[in-house]
């Protein structure tokens, strides 16, 4: 039996640390294909290149056989992996491991996570990865055995179709991780405040900052709360938006 | 009782006739702010701007008070609007009309539909809309009185906290629209092809391309079905990815 094909992208940019430590797991599970974008894309939610060109250009940051640096969006880079560059489905998609959070409301404006749901919409199993920790000596190692497990659990039990893993990892040392629980998505927003300044020529620019805020901190069964209490937070994700429970009022009401 | 205050944008840019169409409508509802992207950002899906910063410039596109292109994406306008522009929560969040279908899967690569859910994760009732027609002398006048309809019926019903509506028109003459049907995202996908270019340096570059596949065209209840019957499609969206159904089994197998 060949051994599984693992497909692995992020947000970040294919040269940081976050990914190179999941290459460096991923490779003991399987043959190692990397396309990421080659700057940091954070943000980018499930952007797709449409009114412009892509470019691959071959790297070498993993020592795998075959990685390339795409001018495109994480989404762009597993389109183009599954549809141009693999001769098959990957077994496995993996994303990240993304430097900061992508619990809870984030899931929609990342690109590690529209990575992963990617991955899962073109039928493989998927997984994005966070470690809530934006430092640039975040240490990814400290979970490594969860990584692992997570990783080699979704090699033998396969998700429903559609639906990949949003994982993400407290910021803790490794004796001091609880475990893995899997959970919902937290209800919370963002609350912007822009700050404004000038330029050099007395015109208004604007940064957009914000602070997270969980509506429902007391539940016991989100990811927020998982990984308050020090777990590693897995929520089985999927794509389709639909409300379900709203459909026959709203019928109603647009009769 | 002040007139309700509704806020528009889109993902074609602020000049583009879907939104000076939507912008005459809405300023029989209420009094309208317009905040749109200086650019098309289309594909865009829930992307924000986090590495750079973003402008304002004051235009005359619609003829309302305050209006301002923006140099960001859908989902930035709606933000720099609540949290920076308007001195109230707007009523309502009007995103549109775009330049072809958000159905089905294109929900989450939709600029126009990030906007909406943004603004329905912000409190706001609100609704993005589409017209299944790309061209540029696309008629966006044969659906008004169902596009009225919907407003009118929001304005009145609120939906649920977090739940906007997706509304998609079928490229029909008024007399050939037979109605409004609710529905729920069809399961689809799109297979994409890379069309592989040279450069005049020899070069290759890549176009995406790609054929929409519906999974399930005999199912009656999804947006897709009612758009090929010569519906306009309304389905009540969120932005909960959890895919609930998998936590139990999950539970086990991480175990």
């Amino acid at each position: 039996m060949s051994k599984p094909l693992i497909f692995v992208t992020n947000d970040d940019g294919i040269s940081s640390p976050g990914i190179i430590f999941l290459v460096k797991v991923a490779k003991q599970f399987g043959d190692v294909v990397v396309i990421a974008p080659d700057k940091p894309q954070s943000g980018m939610g499930h952007a797709i290149t449409i009114n412009s060109t892509l470019r691959l250009n071959k790297t070498n940051y993993h020592g795998v056989e075959m990685e390339y640096s795409c001018t495109g969006t994480p989404v762009d880079c597993v389109k183009m992996a599954v549809n141009k560059i693999l001769d098959r489905r990957p077994d496995l998609v993996l994303s990240g491991i993304n430097h900061g959070s992508n619990s809870s409301i984030n899931v929609i404006y990342s690109g590690t996570m529209s990575a992963a749901i990617e991955g899962a919409l073109e039928g493989s199993s998927a997984i994005g990865f966070s470690l809530c920790d934006y430092g640039i000596d975040a240490d990814f190692s400290q979970a490594q055995k969860f990584i692992e497990k997570i990783i080699s659990s979704l090699l033998k039990n396969k998700l429903s179709k559609g639906v990949c893993l949003n994982v993400n990892i407290p910021k803790l040392k490794a004796d001091e991780l609880k475990g893995i629980k899997v959970c919902r998505q937290a209800k919370a927003n963002w609350v912007e405040e822009f700050e404004e300044r000038l330029d050099p020529y007395s015109r208004p620019y604007y940064w957009l900052t914000g602070k997270f805020v969980n509506f429902e901190p007391e539940s016991n069964d989100t990811d927020e709360w998982a990984l308050s209490k020090g777990y590693i937070s897995v929520v089985p994700t999927q794509c389709d938006l639909t409300a379900h429970k709203e459909i026959d009022t709203l019928t109603q009401n647009l009769k």
